[in-house]
C-alpha cells in the first residue's frame, strides 16, 4: 500500500451518499422443506446511491452462468446504476427461465420500492445451485431492508453477513486518497471461500491467461467521478491482480461477479483516463481494495490452515508463468503438504513439470519466505538441493502465511498464485450431509 | 471381457519363459539417517525372460522425468530386452548426473548377475524424489533377487509387493488368449495409488488430448510372437484406454512407466500388425489386462472409498469430452461429493461449464447407474431437474462404485474416466509426518 492510499472504517458506505442494510428472510430453507432459519445469519442485502452511479462489472467466465450474472451482464453495458440487491442461500444458477424470470423480478421490485428508476438496481446471489428463488421470502426482504437502509459501520456489516455462505467471517475494507485536493473514497465488501479460483471478464469471454475456476462476490462503491470506461479498465486491472490471482479449490463458481459504483459525490474533477494522475491514484486504492478482498477469502477458505503466495519468477512468457504457478497452486499432493508443514520441493518440481509452462529440470530454483521480507531460504538451486536441513526448511513453512518463490531461469516473465492449502476439514465440510439437504453448498 | 480371453493366475509367470523375484534390501531409510526398515515390504524385483524379447514402453510426459525413465526411453528404441529391474522407496527422481549413473549402474550390474547382454535390462523406480539410491543395497538386492528367481504365483506377488508404496495391496493379473491354434498368455503387474492421473507416451511427446498427471509403474510379459511395431502400437492403444483414463488426485508423476516383454515362447504364427486377425485377438488380451489393473489402481488410491466412472457422451469432439470428463474427475468439489454420497449435480454442471468443452447448460443430461446395468437414474435433463427425489439419487451414489453419466447433446462424440474420490485419509497421508521424513512419499 502506497502512503497514499490510507485504510478507514465503514467499508461500502465510507464513501459520501451510499447507504446499506442487511435483513434475514429465510431464503436457504425454502424448497427443502424444513423449517425457519430464523436467528441464523441475515441473508438479503441492499446497497443504495442517493444518486445514479457510474457502474462497471466483471463476472464470471463459466459457461453455466447464473441468471443474476446474465442480467448485470446486460445492464452494466447500459449502466448508470444506483441499487444492489444480493441474496445468499441460493445462487438462482441453473434455474432455467423461471431463474431469468425471479431475477428480473428482484431487480424490478427492488426498483420499485425504493423509487428508482428502471434499470438502475443489479443484483447478486450465491448459494445452492438448481433451486428456484423463494420470491415470497424475497420481496418481503427487500422491503425490510429498504425501511433499514442507514450509512453507519453495522449498517455496512449487515450486507457483508447477508452475503456469506460457508464464511466465517464479514470481508469488509475502505480507503481514502486525495485526488486534486478532494477526498475520495473506495469501500468494498466481498465474500466467498470455497468453489474458488474465480476468472472474470467484463463480457463472458474468458481472459487471454485463463484462469480456471468460487462464489465471490464483490461490491465496491465510491464517490469518486469517473468516466464509466475508465472506470471499468481500472476494475479490469484491480481484479486481474487480486480475485483473478487467487485459488481456494480450483472450482470456478456459476455467480461470481465483481461490481463498482461510482456516484460521483466526492466532486473530483472527472477522470478521463485510468492512465491519467488522477486515474492512477484511484487505481491505486482500487487495486488496495480488491486485494486486500480477495487475500479475505483465500485466508477464509473452508477449512483452509495456511495461507501461501506462490511467486513464480523466470519464465519465458506471462502465460508460462501464469500456467506454472495455477499447477502449484492447485496441486493436491503440493496442498497437502503445505498442510502438513512438509516442504516437499518434489512435489513441486512434479507439478511444474506436468504444467504446460516450458521447463527445464536443472534450471529451477524452488525457495521460502516469510511474507515480505527479503530473505528466501532456497532447498533447490538449479534442481540440485541445497544445503538447507530439513529442520531448517520446516520451519520455513511452519508458519500460517508464507512465500513460496520458483525461478525457472528461462525468461522474464513472473506470475503470482494467493492459494490455500487442502485439509481435512476442506473434505468434511463438502462432503456435506446428505440427512440434512439444506446443508449442502451449491 | 470378451469370451475368448479368459483369466488365469501367475500374471507375469504366466506366459512360458519368465521368472521373477522380490527381495527387501532396505532402500527407504538410506539417507534418512533411520535405521532398518527389516521386516517392511520387499523393496527390490526382478522380471526376467528366459530369451531375448521385443520389448515395447510407454512413460510419463511429465517433463521432470526420472533417471530410470530417460534409460528405458532410450533402451526401448534400440530393443530387444531380457529383464526388467524395479525399486520402490527412491523414485531416482531429480538426482542430476549422479541419478543417470545410478540408473546405468542398475543396470549394466543387473545384466552382469543375470549374464545377459548389455542393453538386454529395462528399469524402474519409484518412491520418494530427490533422493540419491544407496547403491550398495541396490547391488546387494540385485544378488539377491537373481538368485530367489522362479516361475511360481509366490514369485510373481514377491514383484508386485517390492513395487508397492503407499498401495495396500498386490495389482496383479494374467489372460489367456487362443492365436492360429496356439496358446498365448499376457500378464502383469502394476503399483500406484496417489500421483495418478498419467499421461504416456513413447516418446515424451504429450498425447494430443493432454492428459494432466502417480507414479504408476506396469510390467508386462507375455509369450506371444509380435513384430516390435506392432507391441509398441497395441501398447499404445491399450494404454490410451486404461492407465491414461484414470485420476486419483490429478498430479502426474516423473516416473510413470509401463513395459512389456514379449519373447515368442508361443510360438504363434508372428503378429505383424496390431489390426491383423492375430492382432486384434492379442490387441483383446493386451486391453483387458491394462485395463483391470488400472481400474485396481484407482480402486486402491490413497484414501479412496469410492469408484466412478464418468462418462460423457455427446460433445462436439474427442478433445471435449477428454476435457468434460476430467474437469468433472479432478474438480475437489465433486469427489468430496462423492465421498459424501451427495447426488450434487450442482457441482458437476459447474464443472463442465469452467472445462475447455463447449457446453449449453439447456442441453446437459447428468444421470447415475451402477456399474454395467442399463438403466440410467437422470438427475437433470436438458438442464432442468427431473422428477427423481432426493432420496432416490442419493441411493445411486450411495454405492462403492457407481457410473456418472454426462451427456452434452451437442455432437456424437465420447470419453470416459475412472475416477476417485476425495477424503479426509487422503489429505491426512498426504499431509505426511514431518517428525518422520522417511514417512513422507514422493
Amino acid at each position: 500500500m502506497t502512503k497514499k492510499v490510507i485504510e478507514i472504517i465503514c467499508s461500502i458506505v465510507a464513501p459520501q451518499g451510499f447507504k446499506a442494510s442487511g435483513v434475514f428472510c429465510d431464503i436457504k430453507r425454502i424448497g427443502t422443506g424444513k423449517g425457519s432459519d430464523k436467528g441464523q445469519k441475515r441473508d438479503l442485502g441492499l446497497i443504495v446511491s442517493n444518486v445514479p452511479a457510474t457502474v462497471a462489472g466483471l463476472f464470471t467466465t463459466n459457461q453455466i452462468c447464473a441468471a443474476p450474472v446474465k442480467a448485470c451482464l446486460e445492464r452494466v453495458k447500459k449502466g448508470p446504476a444506483q441499487a444492489i440487491v444480493v441474496n445468499s442461500g441460493n445462487a438462482n444458477a441453473c434455474t432455467g427461465k423461471q431463474g431469468m424470470k425471479d431475477a428480473l423480478e428482484m431487480l424490478s421490485f427492488t426498483e420499485r420500492v425504493l423509487n428508482i428508476k428502471p434499470g438502475m438496481a443489479m443484483v447478486g446471489s450465491t448459494g445452492r445451485i438448481g433451486l428456484t428463488l423463494p420470491m415470497d421470502n424475497v420481496r418481503a426482504g427487500i422491503v425490510e431492508a429498504a425501511v433499514e437502509l442507514g450509512s453507519t459501520a453495522q449498517h455496512a456489516a449487515r450486507v457483508a453477513e447477508a452475503m456469506m455462505t460457508s464464511d466465517t467471517r464479514q470481508k469488509q475494507i475502505a480507503v481514502e486518497v486525495q485526488i486534486g485536493g478532494k477526498k475520495v473514497r473506495v469501500g468494498g465488501i466481498c465474500k466467498g471461500a470455497g468453489m474458488i479460483q474465480p476468472g472474470m471478464s467484463a463480457n463472458g469471454k474468458r481472459p487471454a491467461v485463463r484462469p480456471l475456476h468460487a462464489t465471490m462476490l464483490c461490491f465496491i462503491t465510491t464517490d469518486a467521478l469517473i468516466e464509466q470506461k475508465a472506470l471499468q479498465i481500472a476494475l479490469g486491472e484491480a481484479v486481474a491482480q487480486s480475485f483473478n490471482r487467487i485459488t481456494v479449490d480450483g472450482d470456478m463458481s456459476t455467480n461470481d461477479t465483481v461490481l463498482v459504483l461510482a456516484n460521483g459525490l466526492a466532486n473530483n474533477s472527472r477522470i478521463q483516463s485510468a492512465s491519467s494522475g488522477a486515474g492512477k491514484i484511484f487505481q491505486a486504492a482500487l487495486n488496495h481494495v480488491c486485494l486486500e478482498l480477495a487475500k479475505m477469502i483465500v485466508r477464509d477458505g473452508e477449512g483452509v490452515s495456511r495461507f501461501v503466495t506462490v511467486r513464480v519468477n523466470g519464465a519465458t512468457s506471462f502465460a508460462d508463468a501464469d500456467a506454472a504457478a495455477r499447477a502449484v497452486a492447485n496441486s493436491a499432493l503440493v496442498k497437502t503438504s503445505w498442510h502438513g508443514g512438509d516442504p516437499n520441493w518434489g512435489r513441486i518440481i512434479d507439478a511444474l513439470g506436468y504444467s504446460p509452462a516450458v521447463i527445464a529440470e536443472e534450471k529451477v530454483d524452488i525457495g521460502y519466505s516469510t511474507p515480505n521480507s527479503g530473505k528466501i531460504l532456497w532447498s533447490l538451486r538449479r534442481g540440485q538441493p541445497t544445503s538447507a536441513t530439513f529442520k531448517q526448511l520446516c520451519a520455513a513453512v511452519a508458519e500460517r502465511e508464507f512465500d513460496l518463490h520458483i525461478n525457472l531461469n528461462l525468461g522474464k516473465a513472473s506470475a503470482l498464485m494467493y492459494a490455500a492449502d487442502l485439509t481435512e476439514d476442506y473434505v468434511a465440510f463438502n462432503k456435506g450431509d446428505v440427512s440434512d439437504p439444506s446443508s449442502l453448498g451449491g
